[in-house]
């Protein structure tokens, strides 16, 4: 595995000192003109893509980075919404933990987002869009089939990251931004990132890539497809037609969340934050059905809170398109070098040390491809504790790297230019 | 953490090679003659046990080793079958995998128990039976209540380990055993184990406890929350009223068991049997509800022939008693080491480098203990990729360090009496 430019020890202090809020803002929608293709060989018409922008457009539209979203978020990304919606999808564990509550309504990266901050929007013009599939505003299985005015449920499209991408390529057609300055995302957010870069090299000038892979690893694959088996078991779940029955399967899909939840996290942060506490300090009640432990009841908290902001239909083509997500696979044969030969962006990698859903491994894996094909690539692995979930929760030693790297991007670009 | 004694190199080869089977064998029961005290306060009665022994007991009665199974085992430990069940509970990864399918009929410890084995029946008398709250024979959850005549269902008390200890204490005065050579099992069957030398240090000379804990880690009580949620959201689990409703919690216990069978294999050996191969070898089928890759295949045939086998409540009460074990709670009052005062039996430990469930650290936390109190413990890390099922499958690498250990106990035992 590659080496890491650096490893940055726990208790190191960012440089986001002076960094300010993105302000209040409101999720805007936008038609597509025309269907999008997608890997299925489907079409799908009409979409509709639900998106937020942080800073100003520069009159050459060359300060553009895009933002994309991992399986639970959405296009609010920072700043509060004006709306603010019932639950907060700030739900990673230290978003609750630092502060007891994540404040209403406050984007989920709001702490990388902002004047000042990693994605500085004195400088650059932050894109970000739920991506197609959602329940947040773009069309997934939740919205309306053209051909029979219900909900798509099951008959919605089997959709892929690409997919994924094409809605975003075809969304910013209509703001009028033809390049980008940076693709950027954590874990499925970083994936978009990678196929964007593939799939459209010559608009994309870097690439940001933070707790991602290349490819699940199998143990991710399996975790993913327990996640879905516990939805489609739910009876409730009705084969995906479950929309205006009256019955959501709330008790799938909070089990789904349960095991992602965990999956997020390292066993350090779940020994660190509960330990083996009761929830009855003096002693175990002897019951089946009620949480005994602390980290027991913490997981049903978990899981009441997500279903009542979740479609659990997006969930499955979520987790579904990112269990499919292999660029080896997909570009390369089965060889990642070969998939990534055509890629022209910079690239800037960063892996948590305690992140088993994502490791430092896999993005060790797309360094050595990259610097194989000699193409720059910036490869840093961060210790800290919180597993995956660090990519939302270490936004003090994640900036300066990312600062950094888009510093040098455009001047580069500068220069070019000059 | 405790230095182990030795840290096996994989492939290195264990010296069973002259070991036979224990033969054919057949489950026998015996009902307790009294109620069975439980830590909730309440009394079992009646209590039937289901047990097996491999070897002849001695003139003297000590030969004894009380072999001990993890939560989906039972009495069948080693040998064939009479009369063998429809599933084997020789279902660990490797079972299956090193020989295509497991024998139908083979324990689910065969290659560890008879005759040159690592407990050699040859020396000694080995006792295995069905845990207390099981589904194979003994008084679980399933078995009528006598207060109604109906299984007990949820009406079943919720058990301990200690429970489970106390019930095979009072199985063996009923086969006139007093002393055991050793208590041994793996997973929770080493909880068993080490609350037998608490329970009754006067009457175990040996532990053996391999990939087991003091306590099990948050993490591992957060997924066995996972799997009983699994199990108690599934409407057919029906309150745990499902006996005689012709609908029974398959979908939950499916679910768990998928959980389950994750956390006791690594990543590694995910990845080394199944990597990101796909069910149709070309291309992906862009389906939702069918398994795409082989692990996902793998994961529904290990659900589906698991809830053919085993009951929903005895899982969810074995989980639950799994979870409670705390040696530091119970009897040190938060110590380990003061909850370990009391044990004189030798102990001997076993972990698994790959073993993230039960992981080294737990059995080096009790080394440890046992040896600031001056108490003998050996301690053994074997480096093997499979996880916490290599309990199960090291058989080779596990075998000379028992007999060792067991040889020494038996000629200090000789000593003593000449």
């Amino acid at each position: 595995m590659a080496e890491p430019a650096s490893t940055l020890a726990a208790g190191s202090v960012g440089s986001a000192g002076l960094a300010g809020s993105a302000g209040t803002v409101e999720t805007q929608y936008v038609d597509l003109p025309g269907p999008v293709r997608l890997d299925c060989g489907r079409e799908l018409y009409p979409v509709r893509v639900a998106y937020e922008t942080y800073g100003a457009l520069s009159p050459r539209r060359d300060n553009v980075i895009l933002v994309c979203h991992a399986l639970s978020g959405d296009a609010h990304a920072a700043g509060f919404a004006k709306t603010p919606p019932e639950e907060s999808t700030r739900d990673g564990f230290g978003a609750e933990d630092r502060d007891g509550a994540a404040p209403r309504g406050l984007g989920w990266w709001d702490g990388m987002i902002g004047p000042g901050k990693a994605f500085d929007t004195d400088r650059f013009f932050v894109v970000s869009t739920n991506l197609l599939g959602g329940c947040r505003g773009t069309t997934g299985p939740s919205s309306a089939d053209p051909a029979t005015g219900q909900p798509y449920g099951p008959d919605f499209p089997v959709i892929t990251v690409a997919d994924m991408v094409r809605t975003e390529r075809a969304f910013l057609d209509t703001l009028g931004i033809e390049r980008l300055a940076a693709v950027a995302g954590g874990s499925l957010g970083g994936m978009q990132a990678f196929e964007w870069a593939i799939l459209f090299p010559d608009q994309v000038d870097a690439v940001v890539a933070i707790a991602s892979t290349h490819a699940l690893h199998p143990q991710g694959v399996a975790w993913n497809a327990i996640a879905r088996a516990a939805i489609m078991r739910d009876p409730a779940w009705q084969g995906g037609r479950y929309y205006g029955t009256g019955a959501t399967p709330d008790a799938g899909l909070g089990v789904a969340r349960m095991v992602g939840h965990v999956t997020y996290l390292s066993a350090l942060a779940l020994n660190d934050k509960f330990g083996r506490r009761l929830q009855f300090a003096d002693d175990i009640r002897y019951t089946l059905t009620e949480p005994e432990f602390e980290v027991e009841s913490y997981l049903r908290h978990q899981a009441d809170s997500f279903v009542r902001r979740f479609d659990a239909n997006t969930y499955l083509y979520t987790s579904r398109a990112l269990t499919y997500f292999d660029l080896a696979r997909q570009y390369g044969g089965g060889s990642l070098a070969r998939a990534l030969e055509g890629m022209s962006a910079r690239t800037l990698l960063i892996a948590f040390s305690s992140d088993w859903l994502y490791p430092p491994s896999a993005s060790g894996e797309v360094t050595d491809a990259l610097r194989a094909l000699g193409k720059p690539a910036e490869f840093h692995v961060i210790e800290a504790p919180y597993g995956h979930d660090c990519f939302l929760l270490e936004e003090a030693r994640q900036t300066p790297i990312i600062r950094q790297f888009l510093s040098q991007h455009t001047l580069a670009e500068g220069q070019t230019g000059g």
